[in-house]
């Protein structure tokens, strides 16, 4: 590769030009404390006057820091569709530069984790991590927090809450809101179509349907059904529990993926959205816009500016953020 | 942040223990070919026996390589859903990492987007990038070149295709092929529902449905519309077209988000995908699948793949790759 390089100024360029040291000038741009303010001010001014650019690998070696931050990604078998990856990574990103710092993606099977992380940051590719998919009995936050690596987790960590950074909307509390929203649309009985049990996630979030129902006084259990987080196969799922609902019941989704299924499995059987069947999903991605499907809110911009944020106060003691639900109303729940 | 590599063997170790000195254990890990082969032989074993990972940081600073390529995501107004983002950042970072580089994410304004390679560049973060979203007066590349970049495109440098690498889906022969797939499922007139002109991508696709429907004798351009790449958008431009399509007709469209707003029109008419107005879309990504919407085939992985190899041959002459297209079949063109 030819060196695009050659004719820039050079560390050794501002040093002359400023009449100092190398280290003067190292200083200056590191440490600006340990230099007298009349230095400062000349180095600075020669650095500006000759745009002269620190080089990142040098200055990463010397402060053993990549400015980088890790994410995973999901590739082959593990990906799902998730209308949210895309948007969050693209937040994330953006605080990281804000603050001259890079995210750097990776895959990697649950298996080789943390093989990959210590590769990762033995190889001083990444200075921390930007944690997401967090599950019962995750190995990530114990291996990091061990090491002391700086670390932040988009969703908490469940098994380990209070010595970790973490930022989480209150799955919870938000089917509490999405039932009671659908209540007050009119809706009569309320079903739940989630995940499978032992997913933190999914379990939280049905909690907040079971509660809100439980003051309806209605048959909960037969009314509750769980799918993969796949829409075709949520269509299916969708179809039975239709069976035992009527027009003027609505189904509360563990997810907008769920969602979208219910919706397919409606259309199948010619009815409609809101007028006849209440639906509203969770997550607020791109998928609720486009189909008008209601849905309790994830503020992923807010979330990766909170994340970043944490990420550069690694020092601060270990924080908890939840954010409290927001329910966007769409045709979905509207009769 | 704590040390969390104190333990670790370090160079000075590998050269201890081989009897070596500093420099032969570098030029070892760095030009084999300049130790003697029993020299070498020792080192290598003792960078085995000793688990030695050389830092990053080092190397990138002697090699004046960063080893990660960057990519540009879309943030904030810029970002549309576009389900095809995130599998291919997978698959890109996939490939990447079994060549032992990593990609970076970085967002830019359109404005902003040369100065971003220059800091990129020059403070050594990235060797190399990897551009999607190529259009007419595209700078990238020739600013690119003209530094000696390394750099390889998905979708072609439209100005520039011949001396720059890219790997490309040819839209043109996917769209005749979709109009064909149209024709021999039994389907009468077709329509074309666009992207507005100017764009290279909506402009080749469509120029494969002019010739494609120029054999079949139908009075073409009465039958051609254009949205912006929007499902909701799309749907409200596709009520006018099936204004003028009876059922029996159909509809290519330029990709699968537009095709999914025909198939959003279509429902709001009563009207089904497939028995009544057969529909495709193109690029064949998650929401072609979820949806039963026939597609024109990206293959993301393999694109991915080809990208990364191009890339770590720098020195080979421009390539474009033209990937034959494959029309998937579902329902919504199954009468």
């Amino acid at each position: 590769m030819p060196d695009h390089r050659s004719d820039r100024a050079t560390l050794v360029d501002v040093a002359a030009a400023s009449r100092v040291s190398r280290q003067t000038v190292s200083n200056a741009l590191n440490y600006p404390d340990r230099v007298a303010p009349q230095t400062l001010e000349r180095v600075q001014q020669e650095i500006a006057r000759l745009n002269f650019q620190p080089n990142r690998a040098a200055r990463s070696l010397r402060r053993q820091r990549a400015n980088a931050i890790g994410f995973q990604v999901m590739a082959g078998q593990e990906r799902v569709f998730n209308d949210l990856h895309d948007p969050f990574l693209a937040a994330l990103t953006e605080y990281a530069q804000t603050d001259d710092a890079h995210v750097i993606t990776f895959v990697a099977d649950d298996d080789e984790i943390l093989a990959t992380y210590e590769r990762l940051l033995s190889t001083q590719v990444v200075d921390g991590f930007v944690l997401s998919h967090t599950r019962h009995a995750d190995p990530r936050a114990d291996w990091l927090r061990t090491r002391g690596v700086p670390f932040v987790s988009f969703g908490r960590i469940w098994d380990d809450p209070t010595v970790t950074s973490w930022v989480d909307v209150d799955g919870c509390a938000g089917t509490t809101a999405a039932v009671g929203h659908l209540c007050l649309a009119g809706y009569r009985r309320i079903a739940w179509l989630g995940w499978p049990d032992g997913s933190p996630v999914g379990d939280d979030r049905r909690s907040g349907w079971r509660q809100a129902t439980a003051d309806l006084s209605q048959d909960a259990e037969s009314l509750s059904a769980t799918t993969e987080q796949d829409a075709l196969a949520a269509a299916q799922v969708a179809g039975m529990l239709l069976d035992r609902l009527s027009p003027g019941d609505a189904i509360a989704c563990v997810s907008d993926v769920v969602a979208l299924g219910v919706t397919l499995a409606l259309g199948r059987r010619g009815l409609r959205p809101g007028d006849d069947i209440g639906v509203i999903g969770f997550d607020d991605g791109d998928l609720a816009e486009v189909f008008g499907i209601s849905s309790v809110r994830q503020p992923l911009v807010d979330i990766a500016g909170r994340l970043i944020r944490m990420l550069e106060r690694p020092l601060a003691p270990a924080e908890g953020v939840v954010i409290p639900p927001t329910v966007i109303s769409r045709n979905s729940t509207t009769r």
